[in-house]
């Protein structure tokens, strides 16, 4: 039945095999990431066209200079307030007010925001670790899904002209449950959403997890297999097919107006 | 320096590979699940002794005879009044209730409680899809860590004596996001969480995203490939090592007086 519905996006796979791109080293600021990957990706098992690239978003941040001193940083009132409440650096927190549109929660050991791009978060994707020297922060890349889409274009040669799918990534914390999760911060080439609204399964019955967040499992392979502690950037996903309407991974944001958890 | 911690749970890998395990048709309330998936086990590829088998809560429900019929409910005055305001069938809303311990949201069109586990999802977790035969509905199991280690000890013979994971997954919607992915909601054999508190990443910075949700990652993958509209109840991944305590997927659940987002 969903064989059917060219319209809807949906991703799919029976078998898949995932591995972390090694051998990529530090990243610096007005370094070309997509050239600085290449070799890595060829030479650890090159690319097909259906394959799908995992990114963290934190070298695109530092190849786009998304890189900022603290010590330049002079917090406004809101920020010393906040600084203050949480038990946060307010030049810090500074900086996560710049990058947010609101502030979600705000307590002792806790900042959560909505960004600029609208994802909620804690201290709006700005973080300290990972960075080069001192006293510098790393921001969420401007333009995630743009960000997606360069990688793809300028890889997409080695994928045979693709499909070619890119997933930038970042860790989350998340309500109700223990541990932070990779997600999808910005895709492209393949869809960040599988809708089977309306379909029934094998038994002819409405599904009643009707949307899946595909990208979002995606980006968690990712995270298995890049782990934490070692710095690697890249990972690539072989065995999907997909097809339907891009998207982007903005279609991965509920609106708050639909959002019981928001009200 | 992880690698001295060695009473921390850490799940690792650099190369993933992850399948569908087809070939198990319905499964009836009554019947030996272990032993049903055994040959579609050993068909699709075998076990090796740190693969990890994904499950879906379903067949471990369905196996255990944890179906309702809605014939057979009278709803409670409760039942009456939150089906009315949610649009829910009021039968159902009565069996979600006695699956649940609080009622965390209930609004025209979502249901959403904190289950007798402690699981926060839509329904209790309570499925009228893929049962057979007419106004049935399925609950999750009664213990998923329990029917995780079951089903772990059964087929330890087919991974040489493991360690041999097992997780038991559901597919949750979530706050924020759209699209629901799978989590783990049962798990044994390996630890459900990778703990890098306290721990520096190769540029000597703490980490921010300290404590990952490991075995809803997994569960995630396990989504990938077997889908939503086949009725594929188990996947295989090959590739992981671990080590620490196994702790269970009740250490995913955060204390409701540590989550900001419950006051």
């Amino acid at each position: 039945m969903a064989e059917m519905e060219l319209d809807r996006p949906l991703v799919r796979s029976r078998r898949l095999a995932c591995w972390a791109v090694e051998g990529i080293g530090e990243v610096l600021p007005g370094q070309d990431l997509a050239e600085l990957c290449r070799e890595p990706l060829i030479r650890s098992g090159g690319l097909q066209p259906w394959d799908v690239v995992l990114v963290t978003h934190k070298v695109i941040s530092k190849a786009a200079g998304r890189t900022i001193r603290l010590a330049e940083i002079v917090p406004g009132d809101a920020a010393v307030a906040i600084g203050h409440r949480v038990g946060q650096d307010p030049r810090m927190v500074e900086v996560i007010l710049r990058e947010s549109r609101a502030v979600i929660r705000a307590e002792p050991g806790v900042l959560v925001t909505e960004t600029v791009h609208g994802f909620i978060c804690a201290n709006a994707g700005v973080d300290r670790s990972n960075v080069g020297g001192g006293e510098e922060v790393t921001c969420l890349p401007e333009n995630p899904d743009l960000s997606a889409a360069g990688l793809r274009s300028a890889w997409l040669d080695l994928a045979e002209g693709g499909p070619l799918g890119v997933i930038v990534t970042d860790t989350f914390g998340r309500p109700f449950r223990e541990g932070a999760v990779n997600v999808a911060i910005g895709t492209s080439g393949i869809p960040a959403l599988s809708d089977h609204r309306g379909l029934l399964d094998e038994r002819g019955y409405l599904l009643h997890a009707s949307t899946i967040g595909t990208a979002d499992e995606i980006a968690g392979l990712g995270e298995l297999v890049m782990g934490k502690l070692d710095g690697i950037p890249l990972a690539v996903v072989r065995g999907f097919s997909w097809r339907g309407p891009e998207l982007g991974a903005q279609a991965l944001l509920r609106p708050a107006a639909q959002d019981i958890f928001r009200r």
